[in-house]
């Protein structure tokens, strides 16, 4: 505890909330009346929800490179259009997409014979079991040290159960999923090495429930290529508890999951000329495409309409950026990035000056502060125009800000920020059949696109970022 | 906006957040060491959660004075008593029950013949119509200056329907309830100065949907008590749009409520006695008593539950408190409020110091802060202890905190407070059968427990609030 304790003092010291009593300036008190204009037009239209709900229903399933994603595309890029922005077009980039095929079969066969049933969906990226699945005992690991004290004597041949639940204890649930998330991403090579056949990962989620969440893994280079599913946190307990009753389980897992061929695909990007610094660019983004399990809704729909909506509450309430606001959909956010990568390599390749880079994919949850990666000195003169946000409860700085996609412009010098949601139900929804447009609460949502609005106000008007 | 803009700017400078980039002291790098362990423990137990689990499932209606409402302080008490504090008591008071009665009618007659039946509700306090119920025209109304313009001449009658909605565009949810809370409190005495025979009342929430949201109502003592119901804000939408179709729609409705008899019940005590200042006590409590039509999760169960936590998660974590903890679960907020009244006149009349007051009555929501109603001393020594509990996202402090319940003791000179929960969902639920177990997150339940010890221990181990 102490030395954790250490840490968080030191980080205290340098990132704790913005000044206090501080009397806005001049300046700060006309912001204060746009902004306020900013939320009333946001709290009151209901396009940007009315826009996911369409995205969600009619391309609920958007794994890069897939048809799903296309219509997806199709869709964002009309609802862009719609908007009326200086111009919106399409980025190609050479997506890999992967396919679930059919619904997984995963269940346990007790040793009177009886078949227990588990929730259960492949990995993204994980190849198939081959169409007659296959049968073996269960070893159950909570940690890489474990797998390896086991060694290829208790593990060959065997299907290797990861059973690291998300510590719950963790005040942050990201930082829990970050533990816990060694399992889905390297677990199976790692389990091939000591001559594992296959691996059920519990799912990451802080919530006990019979969703199996999906998300992507790899394989290395030098192991062999083996199955990898998720089954839910209940079916996790059961199954856990099913072994301590008998060590020498088996089940049957069968999966037809494999990867396609390459295709051609798009980011999609809407730009707002900027009246007085037009070539300064202020990226905002989210990401386009979804796993397949739900509706992409809260991953990442929802970060989608996050910067498509600036757009709309700049244009509804009269405000010139000074800069150009680029609005970026990220194709591949989820898998290997092409989009995001194919993004950077334009920006580099024109010389671009990106002021900033925001990105949404942390959900629709309740906004309640910013995360930012910058300099010391951008990141003083960002926190002093904090009280300005307070008054929308955005009352929390935390150093280190940006996302996945927008982290591939950080080479190129360009702070990277994000708009803080409440984190604590976001695991609910990740990668599950649970994230879907009803999980959207319609305020939740709009006091989203007040947020980064605002922020994208901010930045722009007050030359925050330095030159 | 700009008059708004200098109250707004004048809160800013004196209430914003917390001191920024203070080192905390060596006070307050242990109490971070404390305040972790009371989150690590919140946030790995379920019990608070299982509690509230056993008072709704069990106790769903607890209308002060009635059944259900002893049912509970049963549960409550021997909740309390399984927490091994140094004493738990009842202290009585007398309710005034009110029964709903049978479930009520309430349906449009269209010219066609055809009923629209509404999803009604009364109001608590409200009379009943009588057994045949009642048949009038209806007139829309959205302020009591519409009402006035409107005179005896086209009220005398017919039916009053209010249809204030709470307006969307205003930040806090809580300002908008408060704009159009009068419908429901004083809606009926206002038009039955002009002869209304009842009155018809659009639900306070801000979501549009089919529950109907109860609440108390009073009667002026100079006008006829008139029926006052509820009804949904969908239905509201469709009524005003029928009666713009056709002004003069006929409405039946019936409800068989009425006041019952006064009744003895309780506040129930739980006390873990200070070690140092045994005879300064610190209040902390919610209200036991609901309305009838949910199970009174948010409003006020958990409330309770964040009460009692801070004795179990005292105890667990060793911390023995300075002060008196005293949790109080107040009989009758909803209505009368004869629970709070006795606990205040007790508090007079024995000269007991009452250190702080705490109360929970704004759901189980995340918490995002905390309100305090004190001296400008207080609340400064206050806010420097805020940098700890930013740790949690406690980030915000609001001027201005207790509750209904605890505000008693305000002429006392009692410095009143509140954790402040992310307050967008609370009026979904609010008095209304959508108030269940079910809307209460195991997750956010415990972030709620924990924000509610920490405070506590804050408030008694660094006498912030003198002598």
């Amino acid at each position: 505890m102490n030395k954790i304790f250490a840490l968080l003092a030191l980080l205290l010291g340098i990132s704790s909330c913005y000044a206090q009593d501080k009397q806005p300036t001049n300046s700060q008190q006309s912001d204060s009346t746009v902004i306020a204009s900013i939320y009333k037009s946001a709290l009151t239209s209901s396009l940007g929800y009315e826009n996911l709900r369409e995205l969600t229903s009619k391309a609920p399933h958007r794994i890069a490179g897939t048809d799903g994603c296309a219509l997806g595309i199709k869709i964002l890029y009309s609802q862009l259009k719609a908007l009326n922005p200086d111009t919106v077009y399409l980025q190609p980039a050479m997506a890999l997409p992967w396919a679930r095929g059919e619904k997984e079969i995963v269940y346990v066969v007790l040793p009177n014979g009886k078949e227990i049933s588990l929730h259960a969906a492949a990995l993204g990226g994980s190849v198939g079991t081959g169409p007659k699945g296959l049968k073996a005992e269960v070893v159950e690991v909570k940690s890489l040290d474990e797998l390896k004290a086991l060694g290829e004597a208790n593990v060959k041949g065997k299907i290797v159960f990861y059973n690291l639940a998300m510590d719950p204890s963790l005040f942050n649930p990201g930082e829990g999923y970050g533990k816990a998330a060694f399992q889905r991403t390297m677990g199976a090579s790692e389990a091939a090495k000591y001559g594992a056949v296959a691996t059920l990962v519990r799912s990451l989620t802080n919530r006990i429930d019979t969703f199996p969440h999906t998300g992507v893994m790899r394989y290395a280079d030098t192991t062999k290529m083996i199955p990898a599913i998720a089954i839910s946190t209940f079916d996790a307990e059961q199954l856990s508890a099913m072994l301590k009753a008998n060590s020498a389980l088996t089940t049957y897992i069968r999966t037809t999951s494999k990867m396609l061929s390459e295709v051609e695909s798009y980011n999609v990007i809407a730009e707002l000329r900027g009246s007085e610094k037009p070539n300064e660019i202020i990226t905002i983004g989210g990401h386009l495409d979804s796993w397949d399990l739900g509706e992409g809704a809260h991953d990442d729909g929802i970060g989608c309409m996050h910067a498509m909506e600036v757009i709309r509450l700049f244009k509804q309430n009269g405000i010139t950026p000074k800069r150009t606001i680029r609005v970026v959909l990220f194709l591949d956010e989820e898998m290997h990035q092409v989009g995001a990568k194919a993004y950077a390599a334009s920006v580099k390749e024109k010389g671009e000056k990106i002021y900033v880079a925001i990105e949404s994919d942390s959900g629709g949850g309740v906004p309640i502060g910013v995360g930012m990666t910058a300099s010391p000195e951008q990141m003083a003169a960002f926190k002093a125009q904090m009280p300005i946000l307070a008054t929308y409860d955005l009352n929390k700085f935390r150093i280190g800000g940006g996302g996945v996609d927008v982290n591939f412009l950080k080479p190129l010098g360009v702070p990277t920020m994000n708009v803080l949601p409440s984190p604590h139900r976001y695991f609910f929804y990740h990668h599950s059949a649970f994230d879907t447009f009803k999980e959207i609460d319609l305020r939740e949502s709009q006091l989203g696109f007040a947020a980064h609005a605002a922020l994208v106000y901010i930045l722009d008007k007050n030359d925050i970022l330095g030159k």
